[in-house]
């Protein structure tokens, strides 16, 4: 069983959280999953963290999650943070898959999402 | 003459802002414009500001700028920060056309993006 893991960083506003979670509704949508194979996690100052997402999927059975850091550039979230945390996490569940994607700003198709918006 | 500003964060990170810079670039190419109708300006932690990149367009006879908050989410720079001083931008510069785009998290085409990162 596999998952897909939106990593987001969080804030303070719970609309703005409760948008990265309508997005993942979407996007399980858009793959034509159930609902909870899209899940959100966020890296501070809203829940669930990092660490409780990913035990509960690997507690519930998923063998495999695929991680997207949801951060537009490699500041230090992306290049130190969020991958000592999933390190620590292989670590803890040793015989599960934790697979970490290119963050979303490096995704190839945002050259044209960006200029979708200007014309 | 018209521009397309990105505003991003900013980062500690030389590297983080470059990578910022040079979608800016790619952005242009998409788009088939000169290189310079395209540029970025960071809320805070690198250079230029919104405020010195807007003085700037302006100061060289650009009359429209549009403002593409290059957030994901609805956080409180989205909300209050980049409007706030936007608005101080138009009450500085009250013959040029600035125009606030959605930020770049509510751009339709974001479920897809993200979709296609998983599979």
């Amino acid at each position: 069983m596999k998952r897909l893991l939106i990593v987001a960083h969080g804030s303070r506003r719970d609309a703005s959280n409760e948008e990265v979670r309508v997005l993942a509704t979407r996007v399980a949508e858009h793959l034509q999953l159930a609902v909870d194979n899209v899940q959100v996690a966020f890296f501070e100052l809203a829940t669930p963290s990092i660490e409780s997402a990913l035990d509960a999927c690997f507690n519930n059975g998923v063998d495999e999650v695929s991680v997207l850091p949801y951060f537009l550039s490699s500041g230090t979230h992306v290049v130190n943070d969020v991958p000592r945390e999933i390190a620590a996490m292989q670590e803890k569940w040793p015989d599960k898959i934790i697979k970490v994607l290119p963050h979303i700003g490096a995704a190839e198709t945002m050259v044209s999402l960006i200029a979708s918006t200007y014309r």
